[in-house]
Order: C-alpha cells, then sequence, then structure tokens
C-alpha cells in the first residue's frame, strides 16, 4: 500500500488499473458484443465470420496503441510488445475469443481484453527485458464441432489430429476444416503437424477467465488463483441392462430392476466422493443424462434397461484411475447383488494439467502484497492453459468471480472485480517480463 | 384320488378335463386366434370388430352347446345354465376377451373359455341347483382409452363415469361411447349409471386367468389361488427440482444435483420394500420411467432436474396410505439435506380388492384333494374380478402357470396347466352351485 488508505475486500484502493484502461475494457466488451449478439446472448462462431470480427476488432484497438500484430497459421492473433532482448523468451496471456451460441460476451473475451489491457499498461511502464504477448485463440469451445475443442491453442503446437479436421459443424453442412480454410488458415502445414511456436520461446504463461463455477462467489472472494485443471474420464453412455416385468405382478425377489440397480450405483459412487474429499482428493462426479428405453418403458412395468452419463474430473490423474477402477468394481457388485450387468461404454479421457507453483507464488504474493482477498482453487472447466502446460510452458491462470455460471447470457462478472483481476495480471506479467526467473525449475 | 394312480405334480391323474373338453379348448384358442392374428400377435380391441368377432364365436359354442345365451346392455356375453331354483344367487364365472394391441391370446380369453367348459361340464353331471353362468366381459384392457379399463364389468354394476365415455381412443380419431355406440351399447342407460346386474344376485364370481408375472414358473407349481388383488397409487410425473450447474467447476458441497436426489430417494424407497417385505406386508414399487429434460441436460452438466414414475401397489389399502406418507417423508428429508424439491405431483389411485377367504378354503381343498401343487398368492395385476369384489360380490381367482408375462405374444401357457385349473373351476363352481353356503357370511 503505497498512501495508507484503508484495506477493502477488494485490494488497496490504489491497486487497481488506469481509468483509461478501464475505459477501453468497457468499450471494448461493449464492441465486442455489438459485433456477435444473435438475439439471445452472444455467438462467436469457431471459425465463423462472427468469430473472426471480434479477432479484427481486437486487431484494430491494438494497432491503435501502436502495438505489433501479427496473424499465426491457425488464424491465431498475436499481439506484441517488444522487449530489449529478443534473445529471452517472452512472456505470454491470452485466452480464447469464440463462444457457445447464445453465450456470454465474458467467456474467453475477458481473458483477452485483460491481456490488452496488460500490454498497454506495460507499454507505459517503459520496455520490458522479455517481450510480452497477447494470444487471441481460435475456437477453444467444444459446442460447434460436436466435442473436441482447443483448436487454436493446439494448433500452435502442432497438436490437432487427423479426425480434428473432419469435425461435422453442428448445422452438420460443413467441417472443421472447411470453417479453417475460410479463416484463411494453412492448412496444409497444420495437417502436416508443423508446431507454429516452440514452447521453450515462451517463458510463462498467464490466462485470466471468468469463473464458470460459483466458489468465488459462495466465498465471497473477487479472485481465484488456479492450482490446476482438472482432467475427465466420460462415459457418454452407460448402460444397465436388467429384465422388464409387470410392475404389479413380479415380486422383488424375481425383480431385475435397472433403475433401482442405477440408483444404488450413483448413491454408492456420491459416498465415495464425500469420503474421497474428506481424505483430500481433488474430485466431481456428474451423471448428467439419464433416460429408460422410450420405446418400452411405462409406469407399470418394471424398468429393463437404462442408460446414464457418467464423468468425473480430477486435477490428479492417479485420482481419476483409481476411481475409474472403484467405479468398475461397484458395478461389478451391484449386478451380482441385482441380477442386472451395467456396460460402461467407450470411454473418453481428457488430461488434467498442473499450474506452475512459482507463478502461483507470484501471483499470492502479489495478492499479499495488495490485499486482495482471493481463494487458491482447482479449475473444474478446461482451459486453452492447459495445453500450453501440457507443452511444457510454465503456466497459470487468475479467475474473475462471476455469477450465473458461464455458456449463458446471464454471467454476470463486475466490473471492478475484472479491473482488479486484470491489474493482478498486468503486475504478474510485467514482473515476469523484467526478471530472469526460470519458471520451469 | 378315485383308483389310487400314482400322485404327480399336476394333480392326480383322473383329476382331469374330459377329452372332449380339452379338444374343445384348443379348438377355441385356435379360432379365437384366428379371428384377431394383428401381423405381431392378437389384437382384440375393447369395443371394436375385433373384439366383438370373439364374442360372436363364444356365442356360437355356447349355443351349440344347447346353452342360454344372452348379450346385456353394456354388450357382456352372459351364456347361462339354469337351475333348479330360480329364487337362488346364480354362481358365476367369466373374464374379458379384449386383448392388449399385439397381445397374446390367452390374457383374458382362458378365462371364458374355461367358464364355457365349466358350464359345459356341468351339464354332463346334471342340472344345478343354482343357475351358473359365464360373463365373457367387455374392454378390461387400459391400453385402447388411455388409462381406464374394466369397461365392462363396471358397466354391470352401473360404476362408469362421465369421463371414462369421452376417454379418447389410441388412435385419436374415436372415443370410447363412439366404439360403445358402434357395438350397440345402451349408451343412455350406461350413462345414468343404471345397475345391470344386482350383485346380491351373484352367491359367488370365480374368475380363471394366466399368472401375468413369473412365480408360479419361479415356485414349479401349475396353479395359483389369490388372496387378493393389489391397489396401486401412481404418481406418472414426480418432479426433481434442483439445480443445473457446470460439472467441472461446481464442487459437491455448491451442488443441488437432482439425479442423485433421486437416487438417493429411490434406493431408500427400496430399502423400506424389504424390510417391509420381511415384516410381512405385501407391496411392490416400481420407477419405471426416468428422464432428464433433454432441452437442458449434457454429460459435462450438473442436472438440474429429472422427472421419474412412482408406482406402488399392495392388498392392503392401510399399506397404501402408509407407504404414501414414508415416501413424502423421505422427499422431505432428502429435499432439506440436498437442496432439492420434490413434487409427487398427481396421484392415481386404484382400490385394492380381497378375495373371499371361504372361496380361497373351497379352492384349497379341492387343491388338496387331488393332490393339486398350488400356491396361495396375490395378484400384483388388475382384473376384472376385484370390481366383482368390491361390488359386494364373494369372488375368488385361480391363476395358471404362464411363461414370459403377459401384454406380448410370446405368453406360453402348458395346455396341461389350463385344463387341471379349468377343472378346479369346474369343480369349485359345481360344488358353489348345488350348496345353500353364503360365501358373504
Amino acid at each position: 500500500m503505497k498512501n495508507g488508505s484503508p484495506v477493502t475486500l477488494g485490494g488497496s484502493a490504489d491497486f487497481s488499473l488506469s481509468p483509461t484502461l478501464r475505459q477501453l475494457s468497457i468499450d471494448l466488451f461493449d464492441r465486442l458484443r455489438e459485433t456477435s449478439l444473435d438475439g439471445v446472448g452472444v455467438s462467436r462462431e469457431t471459425y465463423g465470420a462472427s468469430e473472426t470480427a471480434a479477432f479484427e476488432l481486437i486487431e484494430h484497438y491494438a494497432r491503435d496503441f501502436d502495438l505489433d500484430v501479427e496473424w499465426d497459421s491457425a488464424r491465431n492473433l498475436i499481439v506484441r510488445l517488444p522487449g530489449t532482448d529478443p534473445s529471452q523468451a517472452s512472456v505470454a496471456t491470452g485466452s480464447h475469443l469464440d463462444s457457445v451460441p447464445e453465450g456470454g460476451n465474458f467467456d474467453g473475451a475477458a481473458g483477452v481484453v485483460a491481456g490488452l489491457a496488460a500490454l498497454i499498461d506495460a507499454r507505459e511502464r517503459g520496455t520490458p527485458l522479455r517481450s510480452m504477448q497477447l494470444y487471441a485463440l481460435r475456437g477453444e469451445e467444444s459446442a460447434w464441432f460436436g466435442g473436441p475443442c482447443y483448436f487454436g491453442s493446439r494448433a500452435l503446437f502442432g497438436a490437432l489430429k487427423p479426425e480434428d479436421f473432419a469435425s461435422p459443424h453442428r448445422n452438420g453442412r460443413k467441417t472443421l476444416e472447411d470453417s479453417m480454410r475460410e479463416s484463411g488458415a494453412d492448412i496444409d502445414l497444420l495437417k502436416r503437424g508443423d508446431a507454429i511456436l516452440d514452447p521453450t520461446r515462451l517463458a510463462c504463461w498467464f490466462e485470466l477467465h471468468i469463473e464458470q463455477g460459483p466458489v468465488l462467489i459462495a466465498r465471497e472472494k473477487p479472485v481465484g488463483l488456479v492450482t490446476g485443471i482438472r482432467g475427465n474420464v466420460r462415459h457418454r453412455h452407460v448402460y444397465c441392462h436388467g429384465e422388464a416385468a409387470h410392475s404389479g405382478a413380479v415380486p422383488r425377489w424375481l425383480r431385475h430392476d435397472a433403475v433401482l440397480a442405477m440408483s444404488d450405483l450413483l448413491v454408492r459412487i456420491d459416498e465415495h466422493w464425500r469420503v474421497l474429499l474428506e481424505w483430500g482428493e481433488d474430485l466431481v462426479v456428474t451423471a448428467g443424462v439419464v433416460e429408460t428405453n422410450p420405446a418400452e418403458h411405462a409406469v407399470s412395468r418394471v424398468p429393463g434397461e437404462v442408460t446414464f452419463a457418467l464423468e468425473y474430473r480430477s486435477q490428479d490423474p492417479k485420482t481419476l484411475e483409481s476411481f475409474g477402477a472403484l467405479v468398475q468394481s461397484e458395478c461389478d457388485q451391484i449386478g451380482a447383488k441385482r441380477g442386472v450387468q451395467f456396460d460402461l461404454g467407450p470411454q473418453s479421457f481428457t488430461e488434467s494439467a498442473t499450474m506452475s507453483p512459482p507463478l502461483i507464488g507470484l501471483l499470492e504474493s502479489i495478492c499479499a502484497t495488495h490485499d486482495v482477498a482471493h481463494e487458491v482453487m482447482p479449475s473444474g472447466a478446461g482451459h486453452d492453459s492447459s495445453v500450453f502446460a501440457n507443452a511444457g510452458v510454465p503456466s497459470a491462470m487468475v479467475f474473475v468471480r462471476n455469477d450465473k455460471g458461464s455458456h449463458n447470457p446471464h454471467e454476470a462478472m463486475d466490473f471492478e472485480d475484472f479491473f482488479l483481476a486484470t491489474q493482478i495480471l498486468s503486475e504478474a506479467m510485467w514482473h515476469a517480463a523484467n526478471e530472469q526467473e526460470d519458471y520451469r525449475s
């Protein structure tokens, strides 16, 4: 605290974004919203015209502030403030600009706006040792091409797979490859798997993002510092096969009720989850989709089958593995007890990512210095940062308190919280850009 | 046993339907099947042409055997063997002739064929004291007019309600009233609620029916004697309202997961059910239809709502009432614990019925005399007999062992079991028709 002003929940009064950058952020969010209104919320389609319009808006603002601008082969946009020593690895930040259909204006865009503000703020401070970069990334959302995501960040590290290019658009009329080509991406280069970016050329990576959960609201803290990004295991169609029967005429001892077996399984899983949390594990478990078979179910019929989705997430790959074994063991036990069979079906796996402890430490010390109430917490949602972290770039994330979740037009981020988080980002980047510190060690 | 032949599982060798009546039964089942084949199974539509064709077939056979025949105002068919004392109440049997769409040939029809055989058998024995009657009943199945059922038997006692007449046919193009009118029923009389039959004019009622559950197969017994018909309480749409949320970003302590709450409820209900059975209560419980909301569910979304059906049945109305209170109490408790609301929605109630202990005793003594292995058991499915019993007619039912359930073309009744059960029916009716015994006492 420079002037001894009273401590507030949001940090010391003078630790705050400049009026210019506040106004710039508000204007930029307004312009982004205007370019992408869809009648319900905003739609910035992965590698679509509405996404490109948002990119061009950022480019326009960056040029206005005399920052260098470059489009890469995947049509990501890189905004650059050159440092004094080009031999040094750069300090980078960024996030994505696409949104889900009828989504909110802040999911993704907040990190790009904050990054632009941080670079402008840095230029005001002088010239850094290391170059500072903002990556506006393409296609982070899975909503447009049926599941796969992180196209822009994965392209940086040559990690797009043949099946990514073939992913069908939700309208069924084109593939990701078609959309990328229309956007001007160099498909041949990307298909060869050539990396666009050498990860060792980044000293560290920061991403600011709205929290997509309710933890910061519940904890009454404006900012979160992320310890890791949960990986997940998904079984989209777990099938429980019992035996359909007359609901009145079949006594309990002759039943093989699929719904009761599923309920038994989910309650046991829920109880294991509770105990594992007390044990200190990081875990969330969800059965989000449940359906008996409409072709044969009835109020007066013992259900012979039920399908349900099962997803579990953890920052710790070992937890995911052990939990998977526990689920299978419960399926076997309940199956034997109730005379039903569980078939977990195909399983998809998304890697978890660990954020860099030295970078978390840097962010914590900034918060401590400026009395910013913050929560150290996992990210349950996936982010481009996991791609950077798993490519070997020391990474960290700053969450901004946000009400009403994300992926909907009602997401509610208070600008004061955003300004505070942006100031933390700016401070951290300026620090990292002027130190020789190797966050890889 | 008249000749001391060795006892078999199915009863003593000479306790058996005559070769003539065996052949008659087989022929009649064949003819019924022929008149109602639908390509998959048989369809005898409630108050439809295919049902009427089956009635006319029974009428034709009854006339061939010189039995009196009459159609009542609801177009039920009554076949009569007059007794020597017209002042005495009659002994009656019967069942329904309609089937579900693509149903089996024995559900319902077995009781009509058996009743006809019993009357012919009685005429061979001589002239009974009381008149003996067979009721071939209309419209027992709920499949054709969207839920309501027992139209023929309820009409006998003036118990059809205005909403019954307005019930829409499953094809959506007519009502029950239209179909009844086409079949020649006296709608005006039925709408006035005039009884066709004075229940005190029936000394007792018997119904033979295939078992619709697997108990007799599991117990390896050819015949069941029914203690009562389970009533039921149905909640077609129980709604559990929680809170939808991001499946990764929301920790366990901030969730209000509707599917886990439902699972918790169903497992508790299942456990109560188990304990109540050990306590000696009669109960079956089913949640046959479950669905998360397709408009908002997703693999990566904590389910904010789920709907499910809940049905429970018991012979004992007090058990139904107490179990309902227990369910509500569990809903409240789980709702408070998990921060969700359960709404049980509208409830429908079908009365249970108690079979007459003296008549069950009569049937048991016949089985004992002839060494017929039998199970004394509840009926979980509804039957016209519940209408007779609840109108005050002492009633009893004989179940015939049947594999693969009912309401499907795969129902599998062994003719030997049918002949045995028919012989029991015939014996019981002949006994009752020649005794002064008042089964009402």
